[in-house]
């Protein structure tokens, strides 16, 4: 169980509770990624998706370190934003027939989960840096840059060619 | 009722179903607004969602004209994923009491909102280049550069002293 809402009484409980959000969303981001990679079917993709898994795990360590270093118990509460992202996801890639349509739509959807993850380590970041823990900070921002990455990978796979097969 | 993941064949089908899905989310946002505007308390803030809504209300109409300029019919299909960010944003502003870690939540659910809709909109840009539908792809752009505009905003005001006031 987590902090509940209602119990937000400060910065640090809104910043403690915004971690254990987007920790419980890299877990659920963790465990729908074989999916996805079972579903790719260009090989480029595939592999990115792989690299990502690995990528996200060490997202979820990055972000128990967090909770240590700012004395926060490890915990997750839901979110229901990552389980509506990720449950469109899986309606959407578990239906499509055609190979390369299937791909467009797994780096679509893929692409809303790496944009879910930055505005919320964006938050977390800045939020760490009023609170003064910039050691915090500097841990957020790593996952933040890797998101973003990830996210700018997916945009040039899409347009080297993955969407225009499709089209 | 919109065009069921189910009967997507083509990018086509693929790009008709992800207008039907941020058309619901903008008229969902559109009514989301007023609720976030009420518990919002710094006036910057306010006014900046207010204006903002007024820009949802032209997104509208834009998405209204690229189904039409496509010949495809205005339609919205149901989208967990704004359900879900929604859902989320309410619940954390509904329960915070004080003024200033309310902005803060505000303008961390905000731009959750802002992320979900640029990637929706980068990647529909995208897919009417491919599928040569220029006309609708400079409306789409517009849409995506107002939330790019919007979410710069939100940035600017969180790091200009709302949240460090709440810190």
């Amino acid at each position: 169980m987590g902090l509940f809402s209602k119990d937000i009484k400060t910065m640090d409980d809104l910043f403690v509770h915004t971690l254990q959000d987007i920790y419980y969303a890299e877990k659920q981001i963790h465990k729908s990624l074989p999916k996805m990679i079972e579903k790719a079917n260009d090989p480029q993709l595939k592999q990115g998706l792989e690299a990502h898994r690995g990528e996200t795990q060490g997202h979820i360590q990055r972000l128990e370190q967090v909770f240590k270093q700012h004395g926060a118990e490890v915990k997750a509460v839901n979110c229901p934003a990552i389980d509506g992202i990720l449950e469109e996801a899986d309606d959407l890639v578990g239906e499509v027939e055609d190979k390369q349509v299937t791909d467009a739509a797994i780096i679509a959807a893929a692409q809303a989960v790496e944009h879910y993850e930055i505005t919320r380590y964006g938050t977390l970041t800045a939020w760490a840096k009023q609170l003064g823990r910039e050691d915090c900070a500097a841990l957020l921002q790593q996952n933040l840059d890797e998101e973003f990455a990830a996210d700018s990978k997916l945009t040039k796979l899409a347009e080297s060619g993955v969407n225009r097969k499709a089209a």
